[in-house]
């Protein structure tokens, strides 16, 4: 297959991968046979559980991961002639297991094991980190906002609080995480989530007065669409949005002001008004600690934007990518506050008979220990010698798998008060 | 030309843009001439200054935003046929004024204001609000590291730590911002920003000893190169890159620990086997206030990963998109706190005689106050009639034009502390 220029994913790379494969080369430690590791140390301050994501972005840009013509000229100023040779031929070979996409995670879980030659495992450092770093961070803060909702959609819309391309996998992350759609139309198109969108304030603006925007934007999209009814004043608003269309009004959408005093006084005049069924949309700097305070309130659905997209305070995973097995030695890092665990591991969580989960337990890979009936062994393959594994890059399938793991979380893993891991994560030696 | 399905940046859009565009056309107001400026009402808690970035970005993204066939075929679940013939032929034809890129701007700047048709501007808002919200909040996170590091040169290695393509805008975002240089392979590629890095622990722990790794290390890549000493010992390790290397080795780094006092006994160490030219490059968890508290220390340059690409506290700008004008009518919305000035704006900064800032006047268009001989006109024209000006693009000129502008803010405003703007900014009225 030829590769067009500069359009495949192996610049997304740090320049130091490559010439740590030059220097490997050249002296043949590039054929060790390693085992990598990407984990987090720690969950971001206070949280209590991580949400594996990014598993299927991934696996998808591993099948894109070669050096193009455009890229080995760049490269041509960073290499030598025949580390040159050997990029220009380069595939991942090798084989990827990994907690399942939409898993839980905790301090120290081996979410993904890589392993191949240095040379081929190395090179997918960056990237790994990259996609799972930013998928993992929002699903997260989704997943936290999801629960907060108690049931209510959440409809995701930070495209425009974050980079254009972010936008997009973080409303696939999000829509893992629980949210019901977005308003990223190429998240849309890539991956079939559903798009969902009201109106702007420009909308209201453009016209000589708010009647005639509802009227038109009601003709044009039919009654059963949201109205923003806040632009000059929202109790005039709500009785022009009915004039316009008829108490069959799909939604109202409120996006500034004390949101909980306002969704109440809106769904009294609704009521009043006979629009009992035309329901209510929040929005405007809304995070899971604001969702979780409009509980009592008669909300319909929430959009979310910037709290979203940026991780609501933990924008990034802080995961790493550490080498833990040369050639089947044991390796780690020894010297002050940054110790890892060497040697190639496993998981498995133990559950309670009630199925709730009790514990993480991570151990040498090959030494499982007695696992109990209601145990499950926690990564599965993803790529077997280069070939992504049937079913492995699945996003329903993962939403799902989150939806289940989180009913498992003991009730206080689920608090969004500051606190420790909802489970504790032990760590057996050989 | 043809446009290669789903290759555009046409669907980095919200959905209810389209629909607002689809409502638009139904009704006849998608043909009013409109302006919508791009600001932001306020800076990130605390900051002194924003550094607008993006543009030359945005001006490239515009470009390339069509709707292509795949493009179409999805659209056509959220619009109409007509609408879908009128995205078909969508060309941006009207024109965009802006801050140059790498200015500074203050709370209520009219750091872009895009004119043309109401449907023909609206389209652009999810796009430049994605790329300006990312690419300001990242230069602007920069451009203190470098007023930090005072005159010691910073390497971007934060691609790891956000999604692989904002990892590329970021590594853009920070070189105009003042970084020397960047890990990222893919924006030396795209942006021809040098590129940079060392090795990591992974090198070391790949072979028998750390002797070995420095050997091999040095034999690839020179003794200019950079040998990470911190994976075991460090003292030893620092005796292991003199050995391997000789005296005129390029540089050591430090990855972890009490990185001064670290690199105080590093500096001796090396003075006192002779290696009095070797430099001394810091990094691990490093943001703005760290690389200051370091000033004082042999430190020669900084790498800077996370706090750099999640905007060291601040990762979005917070800019909105609003319609200020429709067929030369002030617009603006009314209710509750996020009150906006209407009406089309243009700015200009004044200067003391000694070239220091000292004030931001926002003004209305074609309204401009008596200017003193000191005083600079802010917006430049970058797009007319859908062409982008010549020269609007351009990244070196960005970064030499903030370098230029840091110099004339007055001392208060480049300490790190949490303060008031830099300089206040005064909104003249009609």
């Amino acid at each position: 297959m030829t590769v067009p220029p500069g359009s495949g994913t192996a610049l997304f790379t740090d320049r130091y991968e490559l010439t740590m494969v030059a220097a490997a080369l050249a002296e043949g430690a590039a054929h060790r046979q390693c085992v990598f590791e990407l984990f987090a140390r720690r969950l971001p301050d206070g949280r209590r559980y991580g949400v594996v994501a990014g598993t299927g972005r991934l696996l998808e840009a591993l099948s894109e991961f070669r050096f193009g013509p455009a890229d080995l000229q760049l490269l041509a100023r960073v290499v030598d002639a025949d580390t040159l040779d050997w990029l220009r031929d380069y595939r991942f070979t090798g084989d990827v297991d990994g907690y399942p996409e939409g898993e839980l995670y905790f301090p120290g879980s081996p979410v993904l094991t890589v392993s191949g030659t240095f040379a081929d495992v190395v090179l997918l450092e960056t990237l790994a980190l990259s996609i799972y770093n930013h998928d993992s961070a929002i699903a997260s803060a989704a997943a936290r906002m999801v629960t907060a909702s108690a049931g209510r959609p959440l409809i995701e819309m930070g495209s425009r609080r974050t980079h254009e391309e972010a936008a997009v996998a973080a409303a696939r992350a999000a829509y893992l995480g629980g949210f019901a759609t977005t308003s990223n139309l190429a998240a849309g198109s890539r991956y079939g989530i559903p798009t969902a969108g009201t109106a702007a304030h420009s909308w209201i603006l453009l016209h000589d007065d708010e009647l005639s925007a509802f009227r038109s934007q009601v003709a044009a999209l039919g009654t059963g669409t949201t109205l923003l009814v806040d632009t000059y004043d929202i109790r005039r608003g709500i009785e022009h949005a009915i004039e316009a269309a008829g108490t069959g009004l799909g939604a109202v959408r409120i996006d500034s002001g004390d949101l909980g005093e306002l969704a109440r006084q809106a769904r009294e005049q609704l009521d009043a008004l006979g629009a009992t069924g035309t329901r209510i949309v929040l929005s405007g700097d809304l995070d899971e600690y604001a969702i979780a305070s409009l509980r009592a309130e008669p909300v319909d659905s929430y959009g979310v934007g910037t709290s979203l997209v940026t991780g609501s305070g933990a924008p990034t995973a802080g995961m790493v990518y550490k080498l833990v097995e040369v050639d089947g030695r044991p390796v780690s890092k020894r010297s002050s506050a940054k110790e890892s665990r060497g040697g190639r591991k496993s998981a498995l969580r133990r559950f309670k008979p009630t199925g709730t989960a009790v514990e993480e337990v991570v151990h040498p890979h090959g030494t499982a220990p007695a696992a109990g009936p209601h145990d499950r062994v926690l990564p599965v393959p993803l790529v077997r010698g280069g070939a992504v594994v049937d079913g492995a890059a699945d996003l329903g399938a993962a939403r799902e798998r989150l939806r289940a793991a989180l009913v498992a979380v003991p009730w206080e893993g689920l608090k969004l008060s500051r606190g420790e891991p909802a489970i504790p994560t032990t760590f057996h030696t050989e």
